[in-house]
């Protein structure tokens, strides 16, 4: 079993797309099974630069994505995807033409891309998602690239929890003010006004500078950059501002402390997670309807039915 | 120290002011020190009939409140209130006008008024409730009311936690559907439309009706009452459909059916919360930093970290 994971590991390390695409299937579905492998994975990691993109349903997210994956892959360099917005082409959510193009990168073997589920438990995709940045990231892809949906408080962790996190907005009224309490600018890393051959694009960039000036003084001060994905206009801007800010984390080691804050947290969530399951497990079954029962009748008190099932902590 | 406790609660079920606010700090407070003093009132408990009342701030609910306890007064029967609005003037929240009515029922023996804070983690207050609503049936008062501002899921769950829960909304357009997004017409026993001399009262009676209609058939269909709490109007028919839905809840079972899925769902939040506990017991200190000192060195992995902080499962 632990011999098999290795194996299919080295597979992975040397490019094999069946090897990569099993293991992400393995860490996706989580649980003791996965165990082994994220161990294995876990030695050969670290080498990766993260990205995160995210912005709500229709900001054109994934069509950035798509043009980045076209500028990094320019540089010769290979990258994996991870999509975990519904609404992208790259999980088969949009309209024809977006998902044909996507195509065009299933066809060259510096590009993986994988869709991620976000079915059952919310917890289960924060946790999951790490793991499978981790597959990339032993497959030797250099950059890996993050989509998710800016809506929800999981989606929006998952974004943030990479090296660099973009956020996608519009020209409109209020957009910018809508990832503001979407809490997106708080983890914006960049800021992308995309669709930026419509009118309010300047008054965009304006509240999205205003709200950063309000949000005080940072290490790091947010680039807005101004995008017509489907135009491919603005794409090396930013481009040009996500290595930027990979040239700032990599300085007086900032990227170390950014990653050791994370992997505190996910050691936390596992802990949290594992805790989770043992309350599933423990308030179900005979023994816990006999303590309710007892409950039910007062002869025993909710904390105390509690501490039985809990046992001597 | 238990027998502090059964003092306490023997002074309190004979109506002892001092003692019953005591024993609402000391279970509010929670943790180890309340257990003893929850497992006494649990076997006094179980005669209070609860009734949850819950709306958006400045739907009137208080001052329907208000009106309610004169109500139940009337009739010489003893009630208990729990205010966990903030904007209730019964916190201490609203204009001095309606604080200063309140101040009427404080000096009515057969009224016991207390809010109850909001702070600390969300679990407590869902956990607190419960609790200081047996210290409130332990001293005897066959009604307790509790009022709970209707954002928020757990405010949401206080109230519905009650046997018979009011909704509050007013005219104007959405107010109904507001409530329902908010899950409110999901947990309403009696629905009130107050303040129904303003325009529009016919228009969201016929929303509500439209709403309840759409959620489908149920045993108990939600009477919908017009009020004008600052004039004491609806007032009787408010209570009349409480006590309808109490002669409802008392055919076949069906408060025991309810209050046994309430006793499962608390004994499931207490195992929880402990669990939680034992997260941050775990999550910090020496051991937890030497743990994840070891992860960031990619010498163990952060499921095998977790596994460690864990033990032994």
């Amino acid at each position: 079993m632990a011999s098999d994971v290795a194996t299919l590991v080295e597979a992975a390390r040397d490019g094999d797309r069946g090897a990569i695409a099993k293991l992400i299937s393995l860490v996706e579905t989580g649980g003791e099974a996965s165990f082994p492998a994220v161990a294995e994975l876990f030695r050969h990691g670290g080498n990766a630069a993260t990205v995160g993109m995210t912005g709500a349903p229709g900001s054109g997210k994934s069509t950035l994505t798509d043009k980045l994956i076209a500028r990094i892959r320019r540089d010769g360099a290979e990258v994996g995807v991870l999509a975990i917005d519904p609404t992208s082409p790259f999980t088969g959510g949009a309209i024809l033409g977006d998902r044909v193009r996507m195509q065009d990168h299933a066809t060259d073997e510096g590009v993986f891309i994988r869709s991620m589920a976000t079915r059952g438990h919310l917890g289960g995709l924060a946790l999951a998602t790490p793991q499978a940045v981790r597959v990339l990231d032993a497959a030797g892809k250099p950059w890996v690239i993050i989509e998710t949906v800016g809506v929800g408080q999981v989606e929006v962790e998952v974004a943030g929890a990479a090296d660099t996190t973009v956020v996608v907005v519009n020209p409109g009224w209020g957009d910018g003010v809508q990832a503001n309490k979407a809490g997106l600018l708080e983890i914006a890393d960049v800021l992308v006004v995309n669709k930026a051959d419509r009118p309010g694009t300047a008054d965009a960039v304006r509240d999205l500078t205003l709200m950063l000036d309000l949000a005080g003084d940072r290490d790091w001060c947010p680039p807005i950059v101004e995008t017509v994905a489907t135009e491919s206009r603005g794409i090396d801007e930013l481009w040009d501002a996500v290595l930027s800010h990979r040239d700032f984390l990599e300085q007086d080691g900032r990227l170390n402390r950014r990653r050791e804050a994370r992997l505190r947290d996910e050691v936390r969530a596992i802990v949290l997670e594992r805790l989770h399951d043992r309350v599933d497990a423990v308030c179900e079954g005979d023994r816990f309807d006999a303590l309710v029962a007892r409950v039910v009748s007062r002869e025993l008190d909710p904390y105390a039915a509690a501490a039985a099932l809990l046992g001597k902590q």
